[in-house]
């Protein structure tokens, strides 16, 4: 009763920005994301008589509290489902820092709902591992996919769950992550979304941007139209945060060094570079552009104060089971 | 047929942000600033047959285009109002950079406007000086007023002014400018605005806060509630940028150090020190707070990187005109 699943942070470029229905989790609009392959998370569970309570590390140290706030409850879950009431262990590993706007909760649900429900014996099918998934944390039901999936908001918990779009062999392209910050947020994406939700006058405006947007980024995703992606990308990028800084209070996410990147993608357009930043609740910035611009890009970001950290991203797998367990 | 004036910058709590008539120069929503005093712009005209073009100098140098394509219809309006046709010569001097979002023309053209109506012997009441000058442009009608000045949307030419709401006296208050760049924009505030309202999906949104916020902010000003003053400030700073990150192209008028002291700025009230920022099309910033505080503030912003000047300012006088000629 042992098993180990690795998933990808996926990056939206439709985001989830906010719950209508906060016991099933259900998100206010569609979402569309690319998961991405050079950032992972893998997660080892195991069910077992010798454990009588439930225990787990991050990254070879004791888990922050908040963060067992959300997988036990999501533990419980898969075990009411396969019918079994034991304890588990876990231990999670990331190549990323956690917290901090890298989409870590749609890497780490998405693992652990794979390697928990394997562990428990269940054999569900993507979908269904994405529905339970989204209970977790809702942006991970996109990570169970490679490539681009779309999370169908649904209108109650059994039909809200991601599809792929496309497979991430279908279109050869780059997002490169700059970590720029790894301090811990004040607000985290849970609390984000519903403050903004709950506060900032834009925020049914942008619903419906998003509704606009949606249909677009389909045709860009499935006719490979780049210029088409980008801009929409960093355009909803930018829309969730119009709504998080005209919240009350307001939600500044970004740091000096973000902007600083956002002013040089914007130079880099004008001087015929074609790129497109977008970001999620974070200070941290991922710049999307075609293979053919990757050093370029790179190149620039290394010059850059405050780049702490460079991932170059290549669209990834969906989750997957395999045998190196972490214990 | 020569006079001088001298005129603030008006630093607006509820933005002007698009117009309604291009011609008339309407603007969509009415506005609230305070005139402040550290600032100034001294302007001197003279009409004389001497003259065979109109010319001017700007702090000792020459104007820039585009600020003499705003300035000759303003000086037309006024000829054709005084029943002349005499070339002017013209000089115009600031103790702050100009065109970087410090509401230069609003003391620009307040300046302008009294100086060379008193040159061609216009006989004007504080509320004919606004309508002109909201011509030349539109926020410099409330820099006619010390104090607080509401400027009244309107429906045509002749109803679209500014009123004072409170005088300079009323409300002994701080705005502390920090300069963090003297680089031109890219897109200035007329161009901004134009983009906004015709591209941002959250543009209309912004309008119904903005008609939320009036009332709160007369009031705010009429019992001096700082509180309440500084967080509408700050959000209707946010409404402004958030539609304009959202335009297309997205307009983004900040650099890092702007990011940096929003961030100070949240950190300090956080800590129990109440002061909010605002700022206009630029990457500038002020920060108001009460006078017990300014020592605090000001000390902290002289510490931080990338501050090339502070103003600490009081609520400031209207226009005035002044003998004392620039030639």
């Amino acid at each position: 009763m042992k098993a180990t699943a690795i998933a990808h942070p996926n990056v939206a470029v439709v985001k989830y920005w906010g719950k209508r229905d906060n016991v099933n989790f259900l998100p206010m609009n569609n979402s569309i994301s690319l998961t991405v392959d050079s950032l992972y998370c893998k997660v080892t569970v195991e069910f077992s008589e010798n454990y009588d309570k439930d225990f787990a590390t991050v990254n070879g140290g004791a888990p922050e509290q908040k963060v067992m706030e959300r997988v036990l409850p999501h533990l419980n879950r898969i075990r009411k489902l396969a019918g079994i009431d034991l304890c588990a262990r876990g231990a999670v590993e990331t190549n990323f820092p956690i917290g901090v706007g890298l989409a870590s909760s749609s890497a780490g649900f998405a693992a652990l709902t794979a390697a928990a429900c394997a562990a428990a014996g269940l054999k569900l099918n993507a979908k269904e591992l994405s529905i339970i998934s989204r209970q977790g944390s809702g942006s991970s039901c996109r990570s169970i996919y490679g490539g681009w999936a779309e999370w169908l908001a649904g209108t109650h918990s059994e039909d809200s769950y991601a599809v792929q779009l496309a497979r991430e062999n279908h279109w050869d392209i780059r997002l490169i992550t700059a970590v720029v910050s790894k301090a811990a947020r004040k607000v985290d994406t849970r609390g984000g979304m519903e403050i903004a939700k709950n506060t900032s006058p834009l925020y049914e405006a942008r619903l419906k941007a998003v509704e606009r947007d949606l249909p677009l980024v389909r045709k860009a995703i499935k006719d490979k139209d780049f210029d088409a992606l980008g801009k929409i990308a960093e355009h909803e990028a930018m829309l969730l945060h119009a709504t998080a800084i005209t919240s009350t209070p307001p939600l500044v996410y970004w740091v000096p060094e973000t902007v600083r990147i956002m002013q040089e993608v914007l130079a880099l357009r004008s001087g015929g570079l074609e790129t497109y930043f977008t970001f999620d609740t974070g200070a941290n910035i991922h710049l999307i552009c075609l293979p053919e611009n990757e050093k370029e890009i790179t190149l620039r970001l290394k010059e850059m104060p405050g780049v702490l950290q460079i991932h170059i991203n290549k669209p990834g797998e969906g989750v997957k089971l395999v045998k190196e367990h972490l214990f």
